[in-house]
Formats: structure tokens, sequence, C-alpha cells
């Protein structure tokens, strides 16, 4: 059977998960609140970054594991794990 | 009373911030369930992205708000509002 | 007359341009000489960094000027202008 | 002898360089004959974009061939190279 590449880090993103979720809800709290908005803007900034840093995890365990997998069993199947994590590397960038 | 740009906004800001954490608990439960590394990450980015559209909503409402009501009146208050806004702006392009 | 808000930061602002495009011309040179992938990457991650400074520094000083100027005089033009610094807010935090 | 990934890539590489270049100086042009800021921030934005898109070329051309020969090998080398592009790609995602 076929793991993929985060599951020996899937407590550590699931907890990092947990924390952008209550972040989310603090920034809602924020709002009901009438918080200024420079203070949400920075919760804000940092819920997005907290999510970056998710993205980065996945994308390093996903090379090291099902990318470097297919390229060492190398054909088209490699190529395409290659433009897979291309396409997902540039929609990171441009988010 | 003072309030903030975001108060005629604040159901579609609160209604944003909920389909966001729905995203958020949706990638946990992708993450729980071994989906494809690809698959969470384009969660991830949709998830990102909305919290953008949120930021720059914010701002948006606080320029025309709060930063037009200081310069309105002038003086150092005024400026201190354009820089506050600007460091605000600086900490979401580089997020 | 009219001028605009990085008028007395003009020199600045070139001496940036002008260091980003030397920044550009080296990333040529070492494309051309065939250096190492990642070595690249590291000074184009550096020149987008260096736009990225004069985004804003342009922003902070269109703020503080042009904005700040239209927000006194009131009506549609400061209106306006805040939907436009807002569009060029959005393309630059998408960018 | 070893050849890095963007070799078969080089003259499409120089020539979005270049334009980059071009596109810098024309923003010096805008700032020297005082052009109205938004319309500099939009090149601007323009510019970073152009960079972006060299960034993730290099990129996919650094994992379909140097990344993908490593792990075709294996070993310590093969995960410093993935260790090395994931960094590569955080530098690409903060800036």
């Amino acid at each position: 059977m076929h793991t993929h590449g985060y599951v020996e880090n899937k407590d550590q993103l699931i907890k990092r998960l947990r924390r952008a979720e209550g972040q989310i809800r603090g920034i809602q709290r924020m709002v009901e609140e009438d918080t200024y908005c420079i203070d949400i803007l920075t919760q804000v900034s940092a819920a997005t970054k907290a999510l970056e840093t998710v993205a980065l995890e996945l994308l390093n365990d996903h090379l090291s594991h099902c990318v470097a997998e297919a390229t060492r069993e190398g054909g088209p199947v490699a190529e395409e794990k290659i433009r897979e994590a291309s396409a997902a590397i540039a929609r990171l960038v441009r988010s």
C-alpha cells in the first residue's frame, strides 16, 4: 500500500492546522467585538503565514517521498509528478 | 463614539471567515484520511487566498474610513495612521 | 501644479531601481555562465524583494500625499483615489 | 561533465530576464518623468510577476534534472538536494 509523504509528520500538521483554525475563530471574535482594523489585519497576516508553513511542510514531505520515489522509477510517471509539483509550487507562490 | 471602517461590511467578513475556518477543518480531515498531498496543497492555497481577500477588504474599509477621517483632520494623527496602514500593507505583501 | 508623493524620495527610488536592474543583469550573467540553479534562485528572490520594497515606498508616498490630499477635499475624487489605491495594493499582494 | 537543468531553456530565460531588465529601466524613466504613482506601481507589479515566472521555470528545470538525478542515485546527496530545493521554494513563497 502506498503512503503519502506527510504520514510521519501527521500529528504536527494537524496541530498546526488546529492552531490556524483557532486563529481564524479569534479573528471572527475580533470582528464581532469591533476590534481596531489594524490589529485584525495583524492576526490575518499571522494566520496566512501559518498556512504557508503548513504548505511548505507538505511540499517538502511530498518532494522527499512521492516525487523522490517516482523519479527513482523514472519514466512518464516521474515526469508527471514533477509537472504536478511545479504547478502546486506556482499556485503557492502566486497565492 | 468611533466605529471602524468594516462595520457596514461585518456580516460579509464574518461569512468569509467562517468559510475559511471550514476550509481549514476540511484540510484537517484530508490529512487524517491520507488524501493525496497535491490535493491538500490545492486546498491550502485556496484557504490562503480566502484570507488574503479578507485582508484586502479590511484594508480597503480602513483606508475609506479611519485613514480618510484622520487625513481630513490632518496633523500628527493623520501621519501616524498612514504610517500604520503602510506597515500593515508591508506585512501583507511579505506574508 | 500637482506633484506626486514620491517626489522627495525620487533619488532613493532611482537608486533602488538601478540596484534591482544591476541584480537582474547579474542573474543573466549567472545563467550564461551555467551557475548552479539554486544560487540563481537566491538572486531572483533578492531582486523580487528589492522590487517589493520599491512598491511599498511608492505606495506609502502615494497614501501620504495624493490620497491624503484627495480625502482632505473629500467627495467622489477621494473615493476614487481610495478605490484605486486598494486595487494597487491587491495587485501587489497577489503578485 | 555536469550540466544544469535550465541549460535547454537558457535562451528563453535570458530573453525573459532581458525583458524584466527593460521593464525596470522603464520604471526608472517613469519616476524621472513624474508619472502618476499608481501607473508606476502597475509596472512594478508586472516586473515582479515576470521575475516570479523566471523563478518558477528555474525551479521546474531544477526539479526535473538536478533533483531527479540525485534521487535516482539516492543516499545523503538526494536528501541534501531536496532540503535545498525546499529552502529555495520557501524563500520564493515568502518573497
